[in-house]
Formats: structure tokens, C-alpha cells, sequence
């Protein structure tokens, strides 16, 4: 079987995440593209990094990511880190001649994002910006529900990304220092309902709101608040919080197009409601337990209706990356490629100038 | 027992609903605090509004109302007409010294609204704006928790009201033309968003967002996105459409406070959602079935979990108003007033604007 | 407008319910089978009559139910009595010619049951058991579902009430004295479990189980507990209870055919799960908000989404009377007459049989 | 890091599920108690247990599972065949000093059960009867709950397990055959239900029910159907059927205690609800999305919200087995013993002598 090595930088909440999903990648996924192999992981504390490689079986572990972009036995570079290391080490990567996949935000900014796309796009490698919620069954469901013309056209987007861990005065993380993260729920959730939005209805047009900081102290936002109109016509609202008591992880989304509806929640992420407005005198929302052998993803787990979990959506996502790699093909449009990275920051840039300035943004994209 | 005699102009959908609960006022709210006696009833169409009258049992039918402001007998006067034959004749009612309901929108705009309330307040009689939702049960329960301050501080609101009747290219109605019902989705639906935002989180500050249209040929909007302010400091969405296939009477919100959240559906309108941020290990939102004897407006019904319908809660709402005729007690805080109805005017006025300008707007609201 | 004399034994709980219906049955279903003419009233505590005969508008009150039977006006008796006041009234009134409306259970055990259904069949009149529960819209659609083959051959039926208001060791009230109300959860909620299963499924043709006192001094049951088999060979389960802690009026049932599956709430009256089996991708149990204009009985209420109540069953109820006695069309299928009764009755004898001898027990059930 | 040899026999649906929680376990469980090293798979199709020892990564496969005893190195078996297949291989192992893990039904009848569980609790190792929905996060809060007295006394248990594949003429599987399954939805849905309800309410005193087969030329049951005593006092009932429409592993239960109530469906198995009967206005059941961190299986995973899968319950139950097996401490009373085997089988037994018998049956119980 064709084998990739794999180096990650990071090792903590997505180091394992990630990790686990490579692991599961090489027997749930049977056969697998490719058998990923994990040969380096690098952190910033050594004795954790040094654990984090025994506990998922990496060969080596390292305090300078450097040591990953010079192992040519590395393939796949896998960034799982704080945001504010995202650039460098991602674009050494790629310039190196390996694969990347680079969390979510792709950078701090518009800008930053669009030089990593630029520089890594360059290089001809595969890249992946991992927005793993493209990777839920449900949500990957809807998609081809709605290439299929299945909603006519899409008149409502209306997405919120609720969580309620930040309303802690005493928690600190690198999650709420500007420098490292860049913003707080804009780029951390927010950013997961941008990218949403466009893999399901397509580009932003235009979009106003606004940044908000509730707790004293806290030089991140907690929550953005912001409507928008998409190219197509398709209009909404763009909802993310970290203070909303109550909800874990609610990513909940909507979308009503001219021959039905669809709904989500995160929280319970087997499930996509969807309404069809087919004239049946039964007519309502449909709880689809999306698990039947012919949904997506499903080849590779168990019987209908015995449900997945949320770390399984990576193994959705880096099985995606290893085909791309082993087949020379897309990332998008399934996944997310920098572009889609870059597009993402674009939309999140403007909800902040919005707020700032108190006019609706029109949104332009940079092409390379 | 006490009576009052009741003049009404309409007869449709409202008619009938306002119709019903003074009939079961009469009995259900026992002892009432006024008997309703149901005297005229005045609409356009002469066939429609003499079977109205029988059916309803009112003693004549008009086609003019000035015909019951001119009834002596009649000392409330109840306007379920078009949004267009709003000012005039509740205007006149209350120069006439009869106290006056109105439906929602108070007016077709702020100005109109404005002067609605200035020149019956001139009056003295005691004046409600219909915002019916108010008398729900569970939105009843929210409101005390809030006041009581169960939820702490309020961070968000996010509202929206979702309806799918006005995905027909080939419906007519007054609610179609600008002329009679001054908009579309906004005064009808985006209007009920406002007011329970109001009534449940206090004064908006400011609000960005537009109206929009998708069916050719329609001249009212089908729907409004919205991002707001609230001079608390909460934040959130207001949304209202026609148009969200699926959806038959979703007004649906949820607030999170800093003590807790509350989430509701009209489509299941006996039910309220809490979370308490208590520190119990058995952590979430609780599913509230409010019908209990301690709650509000319960003492009117059944025994627990024998659940109401959405007319009957226009019989809390006409109580209320029999109750501050009877007693010289205050319509507000928990009916809508008719500067309620000019304020939330103000607010859609400002979603009209911000639209148009492409700026987020400031909210200021005139006094008497 | 053809009018019917109506006379009522009891005015509490379910007096409240039959007497709001005739009200607005009046106005509601328009025009009316018949107008209800609220004659007299009859009840044991003089002032609490007097006060239920002002508060409805019946003419008279009385605390000789044998009053109404005399008045000649009177052409439909309703007897929402206790239990043990079910027998003698209503073959008294039906003997005097006047159609009969008798709550559940029908008689306090089968013997009583056939003797009233006996009785009061040898004079012709209509006759309805008042169980209502047919009447809800979501219900009618399901027996419309399965009587159109929709679900198929019927495979299984699993019913429970639950509530939970037994649970209280200081309250008292008839239902709690068996020489008044024959038994306790049996009577109350289980009769109506075995009449829906009736309604849906079929005859019964066995039925194993036992019923259960768990309060101690009470001297009837507060659950049973059963499992069933039917003629056409379904098999499922009935149970009910007042001490289900958290469910307050939780008449639930699910239905699996070999064509689909419909499952239901009374908590949620106005929704109706369904299943279909028909290949769809997007395949799970559609929540069914029953308030469409091509659903059952709702051409009497208000625009699609905006729900009933319970009380509202009633109004079907009694207005399906009133159409029988008007057309003289029959009461079945879609009423209960006191043949279905008496035959729940058998059931719920079978189950207290089943558990004190310890076996199975088939059905057979007199015929006239 | 202590080891721990594995061979496994089977290698199908539950070989999956098996072999990806060791696997799993060394680092998802973070030290885990001993690392799993897989060393032999056994199964009677050459080719396919051949790849699946490539899949899983085992050193080695046999068609004879006796290579498996005879491996010293193998000191856990684990054995998820057919039915037919349970009782002489787990005896051979247990015999040969290796701890034994076997798939339920333990035995094909309570007798065989009774075998079972005498010959390898004679042996000394450690048994666990792979009841797995027993490490479901949402139960083992349930079970956590009900031993603190937050439910108080249980008075009701409802139990069915609902699934829909079953309606398939055409479906071929050792499933369907009496020799190889003993039985059908008995001992393959019910007994789970049995030994739920065993784990959360304690032992069963009376039965009463029979089993039932729909689909023409099937030899085995297609459902269940009974009432059932608890030696407690507690009653309810007990379903199960592969003849659900629309269910597809929706093993749903319900206990009704004095002072609260719990709910629960597999279909949505990162969620119990939870009722308190503790007076709080704001009344009803919590939707507790169980994954916080003082939630029992939670320090392996995510971060609250963010759920797991069906699959990872056998993470939770063989970490059970390799905990008691380094520490020499209990599977009981968390996970299901041998002896917990055999009295879910009594309890199925007696299920199909009382559909027989037509009587109520009496529960005993062997000992040792």
C-alpha cells in the first residue's frame, strides 16, 4: 500500500483531533489512499510534544518545526497550531516540496491569509484550509441536495455559531490574545459559518455588522452580529458568540431556496432536517438521520442509524486530502483550499471595517 | 356584572380572532373584569360583514364605521382593518371618548404611527397596540424571569419570524400593495421581531441591515435581515420572510443573558426553553410546557399540559384591556401601547433606511 | 338556523370543556350543524351550579339531573358526571328520546358499560362516548393515513399516557374512590389508550398485563401496565399512569406499518410524525404540523401554522354530534358510540383479569 | 507500558467495532491501562479475516479459532461471533487462563447462558458480556444518578429497541436461522433492553409477553412484547422489533422515579433527559447534552458539546475490561458480567415461555 509521512505542528485540542483521524484514516477508510505514516510532531513544550508523539505514535517529536520541513520523509505537513503560526510554517512547507493542511483561520487577517494562499499556491502542492464542518455527513448531504437543484434557488442563509465557554472572566488562552489569534469569535467561529455560507450558497456580495467584547478586560470579540447578501441574491444573517449559556456547539444553520429547506445543528450533527414542498398532504420537516449506506461517508462506518461523533468529521477531512494527494486531484470543491481560506478572512475583514465604519461592505476577492 | 359595549371594524382573519376571544372572555376569564357586549361590526363588503354580524353575534353590520363611532353604546372600539384604515378611524374613536385597540402596525410608517399615538393619547382613552404575542403564555414567563433577573445580563436577542405563504406568484391580497398595508414582511412579521425584542430585552440603539424582494412583480419586500443594538448593550438579528419554505408561523427567538437563556416557537407556542447556568452536573435547556397553575394567564384554563391554541391568546390580550378600562389601570408594561407601536414603527422605519443608505442607523424616538 | 336544547350533568373540569364547545361550535364552524341552546345544568353543590349556569349562559341550574330530563326543550343530554353518574342519567335521558353524550369511561366496568350501550341503542337515539381524542386533527389524519393504506398492514401499536399528578399523597377527589370512578389510571387514561388503539389498529384479540397502587391507602391503581396482540395480527403495548414524574397530559403512540410509521404526542397536539417508506434519499419521520386547509376539521380555525388547542378537540367532538343529529348520519367510524365503549371496557376488564389470575387473556365482546 | 496480547474472534459488524476501540484505547485514553497489542483474528472466511488482519493491523489470521487459545501471547479473548460460536471458544479461552470478552446474547438460551457463565467463572479470569450500551456516557449518568437517589424510588422502566432492517424478504444473514442466532429480535435487541433495564432498576420478578414473527418463512422472532414487575416494585414494559419503519437504532427508555424522571434515545445517544421534580417554576425534562467534563468516559474526548459516536461506546467498555484486568478490580456492577449474561437470558427465556404458556412467568435465578 502507498504510504505518506506525515509532520504536525501542534499537538494539543486539533494535534489530537487530527492525529486520531490519520490513525482511524488506515483501517476505517479501507483501503485508504494512502497509509499515512507519523513520523514528526512539533510543539512549543517539549515534555508535552514529547508525550503527545508516544501517546499517538509519532516517531519523533520537536520543539522547532523546522526539523518537520527538513524530513524529507514528510509528505503532508499538517498545521494545527495557534493562528499567528499558521504563515511561516506552512508556506516553508509547501516551498519544500509538501502537502499542506493548515487550520482554520488560515491567517490573522485578509492579508495574511492571502500571502499564505499566494506563496503556497505557487508551489503547485495540495492545500487544504480545514473547515471540517464541510465534512459532517449532513452538511456534505446538503450540498449535493442543493448541486442537485434539489432547493430551487436559495432565497435565505441564516447561520450561528453559539458557544458558551467564553463567559469564564478567569479562563486565558491563546484564543483571546490578539496577537496570537487575530480575533476572537469572528475568526474561531465565525469564520466556520463564512465558510459555510459559501460552500452551500455560494459567494458574499455584500455584508454589515458589527464585532462585539462583552466581558471587561477581554481584547478579543466575543460575538459578531451581521446580515448579508450573497451574489446570487440569496440574503441572511451571520451569528457566532462565545457567551451564548447553554450552547456547547451549536453551529446551526438554515437555508430556504424556492422548493424546500434545509436545517442543522451541530450539536446534533447525524441529523439534517429538510422540507420539501412536494405538495404531500404530510408536509413538514424531515429529521434525516443521515447514516444510510448511500449518504456520504457512510461506506466507511456502521449499520444505519448507529451515529458518528464530531472527531469523525477529520477523518472525513484528511481522507479527502490523502485522495487528492494520491490521485492528483481537486481539494475543491468539497474541500477547502486556501482560496477558500483566504475568501473566508475576506468576509471576516468586512464584518470588522462594517463595525468600524457603520456602512455595509461590498465585498472584492484578490485572485493570484 | 359590568359591561362594555364593543364596535369593530373588520371582519377576516383578525375579525374573527378578536371576535372569539371577547365571546370567550365572557366565560373562560371568570368572573370578566367587563362583559363584552358585541353591539356593531363595520367592513367593506356589505354580504360579508351582515353574515359576520350574525355569526359572531353582534346586533347590526355597517359598511361605514363611522357608524359605531357614533354609537353611543359602544365605549371600546376594536380596529382589525387593513394597515391603511388604521389612523382614521381609531383616531376618530378615541376623539369620541371610546377607548381604542389596534391592530399591528399601529401605522404605515413612523410618521403615521406618531401621529396615531399623539393624537390619542391627547384623548385619555386607554389605547393598545395588538402585538398579540405579548399574551402568550411562555413569552408572559420569559418576561418575569427576565425581570426578575433570572437571565442576569441580557448579551443577545436573535429573533425571527418565518413564514412560506408568500411564495405564491399568484396570490393577492392587501397585504401585497403598498398602499394599504405601507410594506411587506416588515410591518407584518418584522414588526412582531421588534416589539417582543422590546418587551423582552428594552430599547433598540442602533440597526443595520435592508429589506428585500424576490418575487417579480411584487411592490412590498417578502423579507428583512437585520443586525441590531439595543441600548443595553445586547446585540443580535431581527429577520422576518414570507418566504422560508416549511416554515408556516416559525417566530422564533432566543436571548442569552449572563445568567442564562430562553429559546421559543410560535409553532410550539406552550413551550419555553431555559437554561439556568445553575452548576448543576445535569446541564442544558429544559423543556418548559408553560401550563402550570403558577403560570401566568393559566388560572384561565385547564389542568397542566392540556395546551392552548394561538387564538386564545388574543382572549389574554382583550382581558388585559377589559381589565385596565374596568380598573383605570395601565396597559403598559405588559401591553403594547400605542408609543410601543410608534417605537417599534421607528425601528422598521430604521431597516428601511439603513437598506437604502447602506449605513447602520441610530435610533431616536420623538415623545409626545 | 335549526337549534338543539342541550342539558348538561357536571360543571367542573369537563363541563368547562363541553360547555366552551357548544359555544363555539356556534361561531367557529360556521354555519353550525345545529345552534346549541344551553338550556339547563345540573351538578350536586347548588351554588357551585348556580355559578357554572351564569358563567356559560345556561338557563337554569339545578341539582336534580332528573330536571332535565323533564324539559321537553332539551334534545341532547351531556353527561359529564362522574362515573358512577353515568349509568342511570343517561339511560334516563335517552329513554326520554333525547340523544346522549356520555364521557369516559362509558360504565365503571364492562357489565355497566353494556348495560347503558344496551339501553340506550334500544331507543335509537345518537349515542357518542366522549372520547375526544379522536378528535384531534392530528389523530384524524392518521386514521385518514391508514384507512387510505398509507402505512400498510399495521404491525404494531405502542401507546402510553403519562402523567403525573397521582403523584401527590394529600390530594382527594372522586377519581380516587372507586365506588365513584370504578378504577384509577385504568378508567381514566388507559380507556382512552385501548379506544385510540381501537380507532387505528383494530380489535383486540389478547391482552396480558397487570394494573398497579404504588401510593400507599390508595385504593385504585395508578398504572397498568400491558402487553396486546390484535385481530388483524398487530401486537404492541398499552400502559398508562399518574405518576410519571415531568409528563403532564402524555397520551404518546407510535404506529409502525409495513408501508411507513406514524407516532404522536397529546403534549404536542397539533404535530403528527410520519414515516414513509418510499425510497427517498432523504429518508426519517416528518414532524407533521397538522393546520394545513386540506387537513382535518380545520376549516373551522385559522391560517396554516397557527395551532389549536386542547380544549379545541371538544369543539370536533360535539360539533360531529350535532351533524350526526342534524343529517341523522351515525356517529361511526370517526365517533365513539357506546358500543365502543362498552368494548373498551371489556379491554381494560381483561387487563385487571389478566393480572389477578396471572394469564393472557382473549377478548370477546357481547353484541346486542 | 504494561501490554496485553488480543485475539479475536470474528471479524465482521462487532470485529469493526472491537478492533477500532483498542485501537483507539492506547491513545485516545491517555495512558491507558494496558496497551492492546493485536495479535491473532479468527474467522471461517480465509480471504476476508485475512484483510482484516491487514486492516486492523493483527499479526496474524486463522480459520481456526483453537490457533487463538493456543497463542500464549494472547491474554484477552474477545469473541464476536455468531451466537452459535459463544459458548465453546470462550470456554476454551477462559479454560486456558485468558480473560474473555463475549459479544451478547452471551448463550443461545439461558441454559447455554447458565453454561457459559459456570465453566469460565470457574477459571478465575476476568468476563464481560458485551452489553456496550452500558458505556454509553448518557447512561452510565443515568445509572450514576439513580445510585445517588436523584430519581428516588423507580417506579416505572420503559424500554423498546426499535430498528427497521428486518423488513426484508429478501435479507439472508445468520441472524435469520434459530441454530446460529437462537433466536431473533429476542436475543438481539431485547436482551439489550433486558440488561439496560436490569443496570438501571434492578432485577425482574414477573414477565409477561410472547414474541412474534411477521415476515412469512422466518424462523426467527421479528419482535417482542411484555409487561414486567421488578423485585423493587417498579413496573413497565419491554419491546423489541426489527420492524420499526424509520427507526433505524433507536433504542429508546424511560424510568419514572418519586422524585424525577430520565429519557433516552440511542438515535441521539450524546443526550439524556433529565426531569426534576424539585419545584422549580420553570418545570420540565433537560435536554442534558452529556459531554461535560465531570460527565462520566469524558476526560478521553472533546471539549463539552463536541460528541462521539456510536462506536466509541466499546472504547469506554473494553477500557473497562483492560482497567480490571491491570488493576484486578471488578467488571461489575459497570459492566455486565457473565453472570449478568445468563440472567438477560432467563429473562428472555421466560418472555418465550410466557408466550407459550399464556401465563404471567416468575423469575429465578441460578448461582453458582
Amino acid at each position: 500500500m502507498a504510504e505518506i509521512g506525515v509532520g504536525m505542528l501542534g499537538y494539543a485540542f486539533m494535534g489530537k483531533a487530527h492525529s486520531n483521524a490519520f490513525k482511524k484514516i488506515a483501517y476505517m477508510t479501507w483501503p485508504p489512499p494512502l497509509e499515512p505514516l507519523l513520523f514528526g510532531i512539533a510543539g512549543r513544550d517539549e515534555q508535552a510534544v514529547e508525550e503527545a508523539a508516544r501517546r499517538y505514535g509519532y516517531d519523533y517529536a520537536t520543539t522547532d518545526w523546522r526539523d518537520l520541513i527538513a524530513d524529507d520523509r514528510i509528505g503532508l505537513f499538517d498545521n494545527v497550531g495557534p493562528n499567528a503560526l499558521h504563515a511561516e510554517p506552512t508556506i516553508a512547507a509547501a516551498e519544500a516540496g509538501k502537502h499542506v493542511v493548515c487550520e482554520k483561520p488560515l491567517g490573522r487577517n485578509a492579508d495574511e491569509s492571502y500571502e499564505i494562499w499566494e506563496r503556497v499556491a505557487a508551489t503547485g502542492v495540495k492545500h487544504l484550509c480545514a473547515f471540517n464542518y464541510r465534512f459532517v455527513p449532513a452538511v456534505r448531504l446538503a450540498r449535493e441536495m442543493i448541486d442537485a437543484g434539489e432547493l430551487g434557488e436559495i432565497r435565505h442563509f441564516r447561520g450561528r455559531y453559539l458557544q458558551d465557554w467564553g463567559d469564564d472572566p478567569g479562563l486565558d488562552t491563546w484564543r483571546f490574545h490578539p496577537t496570537e489569534a487575530g480575533s476572537g469569535a469572528l475568526g474561531d467561529l465565525g469564520a466556520h459559518v463564512v465558510d459555510l455560507a459559501r460552500f452551500l450558497v455560494g459567494e458574499f456580495a455584500t455584508i454589515t455588522g458589527f464585532t462585539k467584547t462583552f466581558l471587561p478586560g477581554r481584547t478579543v470579540d466575543d460575538a459578531i452580529e451581521a446580515a448579508a447578501e450573497f451574489e446570487s441574491g440569496a440574503v441572511g444573517t451571520i451569528e457566532a458568540t462565545r457567551l451564548a449559556l447553554g450552547r456547547r456547539n451549536a453551529f446551526q444553520w438554515e437555508i430556504n431556496g424556492s422548493k424546500g429547506s434545509l436545517a442543522f445543528d451541530m450539536e446534533r450533527l447525524n441529523e439534517l432536517q429538510v422540507f420539501r414542498a412536494d405538495g404531500d398532504r404530510a408536509r413538514g420537516f424531515k429529521t434525516v438521520l443521515v447514516s444510510e449506506t448511500n449518504h456520504p461517508f457512510w461506506e466507511h462506518w456502521w449499520p444505519p442509524g448507529h451515529i458518528i461523533g464530531w472527531g469523525d468529521t477529520f477523518v472525513h477531512e484528511l481522507h479527502h486530502v490523502l485522495r487528492a494527494i494520491a490521485d492528483d486531484s481537486d481539494i475543491a470543491p468539497y474541500g477547502a483550499t486556501f482560496e477558500d481560506g483566504y475568501r473566508a478572512a475576506e468576509v471576516c475583514d468586512a464584518i470588522v471595517r462594517s463595525g468600524e465604519s457603520g456602512t455595509r461592505e461590498s465585498l472584492s476577492y484578490r485572485t493570484l
